[in-house]
Formats: C-alpha cells, structure tokens, sequence
C-alpha cells in the first residue's frame, strides 16, 4: 500500500492551554496540530491523523487514540520517543503499534469512557485549577446517582447535545453511568459507544443541578424525553473532564495500561 | 494588644510556577509576597506572615501553615474569600481561624509531613508533568522501604542537608517514613519533627537510586552515618514534593480537613 504501515497510538494531554483537539484553519493552538508535526518530524514526511473522539478546549485525555499512515521504516520506540522529544510537556505519546489497514481509530471503536471530576469544597482549589471543576455547593452523590440510572440505555440524547452539535442521529446508548465520592472529590464516569457533542458536559450540569439540591432526580428523565436541548442545564466547565479510554475488538490486540497521573484522587488524608 | 488579633490559616499552592515559598529581594514570583499582598488587601494594612515550613522553588504546598497578626475585624468567611479573590488562580487559602498570640505557625509546629510523588513509567507524564517527579526506570519499592527504615529515627542528617542549609543543629526524627505504590505512581510519606534544606528530596534521589538497583538498601544507612553530603545521591526534582500537613499541640484547636485535589494518585484502571 502506498502510503505505507498504518499505525495506532495512545496520546496523554493536559488539554487546559489548548483549542481542543482539532486544528482549525485559525491556527490556535490544538492538540491534534503538535501531534501531527511531531509524527511528522519523526517520519520525515506530513502526517496525517485521525482520532478516536475530538475532545473541546480545555478537555483532558488521558487515553486519546489516533491512528495514521506512514512509509517510513521506524520502531515503536522511535516513534514514541521521537514524537515525545517534538511535543510540550502538556502532550505525549503513551505508545505506538503497527496495526492492520481495517483498523480506524473513530470507526472501529465499540466504546468511548469519559470521567468528570468535582471538587466539591467552599474554597476553590489551587493545585490542579484547570485540572478539575470546583463547585462550591455541597452535592449529594446519592441523588446524582439515582438520576444518573435514568440515562443509561439507548436513548435519543438531543436534550444533551449542543446546538450546534452535527451529528445526524441523536441516539446513543449509555452503558455504564455512575456517580462516586472520593472525599471532596465526586467522579462521574460514563461509558457509551459514543458521544455527542457537550454530552458529558450537560449531563455533569444536570447532575450537579440535582446535586445540590436545585432539582429532584427525575429531572434528568424529563429532560431527557422532552428531546429539547432548552429544556437542559447549564454545561459544566471542560477542565473537570478527562477522556480516559476507547475500547476496540479484541483482534486489534492494543495495549492497555493503567491511566496516568492525569487520572487524579485524594488518595488518603494527613 | 497593638498588633490585633492573632490569625492562623491553611495556604495551598502549585508552587511550579514561583521561586518558593519565601519573599525574594530579587522581586521574583513567591508564594509568601502573594499571600500578605491578598491577605494586606482584605485588612487594609500591610500584612507579615510567618510560615510553618518554608518550601523551595516548584514545591507545592496541600496545607502550608501560616500565622499573621491584624487589628482589623473581619470575619473568617471575609479573610478567606477576600484573600482568594485576590491571589492568582494556583494559590488559595483554605481556612483563617483566630487563634492566642501564643500561636506561632513555626515554634508551635510539632511535627511536619510531606509526601514525594514519582510516577514510574517509560513515557513522561504529560498531565501534571510538574506536578509529579518522573523517573523512567523501574523502581522497586520493596526495596525502597526496607532502606527507609534506616532513616526513621533521631538521627545527625548531615549527609542529606543541602551543603547551604543554615540550621546550626543537624540532628532531626524522623517519625515515620512509607514508600508505597499505587499503580504507577509511588509516594513517599514522610514526617519529622522538623526538616533540613532539600532532606526530603535528598532522600527521595536516594531511595530512588536504591529502587532502581544502582544501590543496595543499605547504602541509606551508609549515607547516613557519613555525615557527609558528599556520600550523598542526587537531589531529586522539586516537582513531586508536596507539604501535606503540620502538626500542632490540640490546644491551637486548628481545622483538620482532607487534602485538596493537589494529592494526587491513580484511583481505578479503565
């Protein structure tokens, strides 16, 4: 084939300083953009990726997957790390792997997993400020959860999707939803074979607004059946949420490995 | 008294982007120089603070104590959000609670504890990258814990003292010190009545250099029993260390509260 070995990859990133993922013909700065010209300086030749779901500005991935062609005869190693000398300190390749031409990071993907973290404290944080979504309110996990068990399922999500959002099918099916409390840090962590645009963000705002207490749980449900993006929340903030993992049939035999430090927890008290 | 009431207060910082903890003549970025800036705000006078532990250049702090002294009357709640609102985004004081002029945020301090962060993989992290220490060789924290039990103890910790350490006595106990995994992450837990310049980090380069093999677990006590910073390892980064707690007589009655997001750990594999 002419353009060469098709290969998978891994990407970690802090998204906080960057225009999402995608480059835009405005030049600011994006993910995809310092990953394409860092495989490309690596290769010795543009290249080109795709990836496995586009994340917003100021999201965070923990394990982004991307694929791209290339001729050039290079080891997984050098690919890792040569890419890895190209790139800021807030994006680095986790891994490299040569895969066969069938596979498409987007379009073989069975399912995405997304988690939104809450600190949920008076005082806003200063470690991690663009690392995670303060809310001041006392939430009430047991609340978020019993709404959260409402929009699991297939469902038709147009009252969670951004307006300008164009996908042309508004169902999605939610396989796993839950809502757990890590000290003052609440984690909202959802698996769908796919997602729609702001889905994640105006799901963690419904759930927030039950939180706290503003609305009772079967508010999610309601808003979810009157199919009007209106009806909705508020969008919660982008830096509380981290894209954490793409699953792909077995044949494709990609690693896994543990999330990065970018996957963030009290971890016991003083 | 002319000096007002007496304050405590918790102060957290992502310290990666000042010169420490310490007001510099030089005018460089400090923690400190914030701090009585927002706090001189709120009073309307200026403002000195004394710190329990003054921490270097790109540490952080989860729970930096600090004392001042004001006459003006404002409430906790007023200290606390009216300091926030004027300090940058990655510091921000956790609590304010007046206390007897008795109180002293260093000479009262009992003990001190920080925690030392290394995240143990191949590829460099590119979420928190200085909110961690990455060390690319596989470390073994068996090992790691078998030479910290060297160290626990009253012991002369010349040989870990930064070579401009000004304390005249070199003598401090360290009352506990764990190494533990979780995931790829490692943290280093460890209290002292009191620390030396750069100690923790010096005995971080050191377990790590016994973790990885280049060492024997032995060599810590080795080390120790030289006097000699000489006989030393390497200082390891700043990046990983956090200030998590100090410890004071009950009386003060200070607030106790879980660590803030800025501690960090990997909480569950995709």
């Amino acid at each position: 084939m002419s353009d060469g070995q098709r290969y998978a990859a891994c990407v970690e990133y802090d998204g906080a300083g960057y225009h999402g993922w995608q480059s835009l013909k405005s030049g600011l700065p994006t993910i995809q953009q310092h990953v394409e010209a860092a495989l490309g300086f690596v290769a010795n030749h543009p290249v080109s990726v795709v990836c496995a779901g586009r994340t917003d500005a100021g999201v965070h991935g923990c394990r982004q997957i991307i694929h791209f062609d290339s001729p050039a005869d290079r080891t997984e190693r050098s690919w890792v790390f040569g890419a890895n000398t190209h790139l800021p300190d807030s994006i680095a390749l986790r891994w490299v792997r040569p895969v066969s031409t069938d596979f498409h990071a987007r379009f073989s993907a069975l399912a995405r997993r997304y988690r939104y973290v809450i600190y949920n404290t008076p005082v806003r944080p200063a470690i991690l400020p663009r690392g995670v979504t303060w809310n001041y309110r006392p939430l009430d996990e047991q609340r978020m959860a019993e709404a959260a068990r409402y929009l699991v399922g297939e469902h038709d999500f147009t009252s969670y999707r951004a307006v300008q959002c164009q996908a042309k099918n508004p169902v999605r099916e939610i396989t796993s939803l839950s809502v757990k409390r890590f000290g003052d840090l609440l984690v909202i962590d959802i698996q769908a074979n796919a997602f729609l645009h702001h889905m994640v963000r105006n799901i963690a705002g419904v759930l927030m607004a039950i939180g706290c207490g503003k609305r009772e749980p079967v508010w999610a449900r309601d808003v979810l059946e009157a199919r009007d993006r209106r009806m909705g929340g508020v969008t919660a903030p982008p830096y509380g949420l981290y894209f954490v993992n793409v699953i792909y049939p077995a044949e494709f035999d990609l690693p896994e490995e543990a999330l990065g430090p970018g996957f963030i927890a009290p971890l016991l008290n003083p």
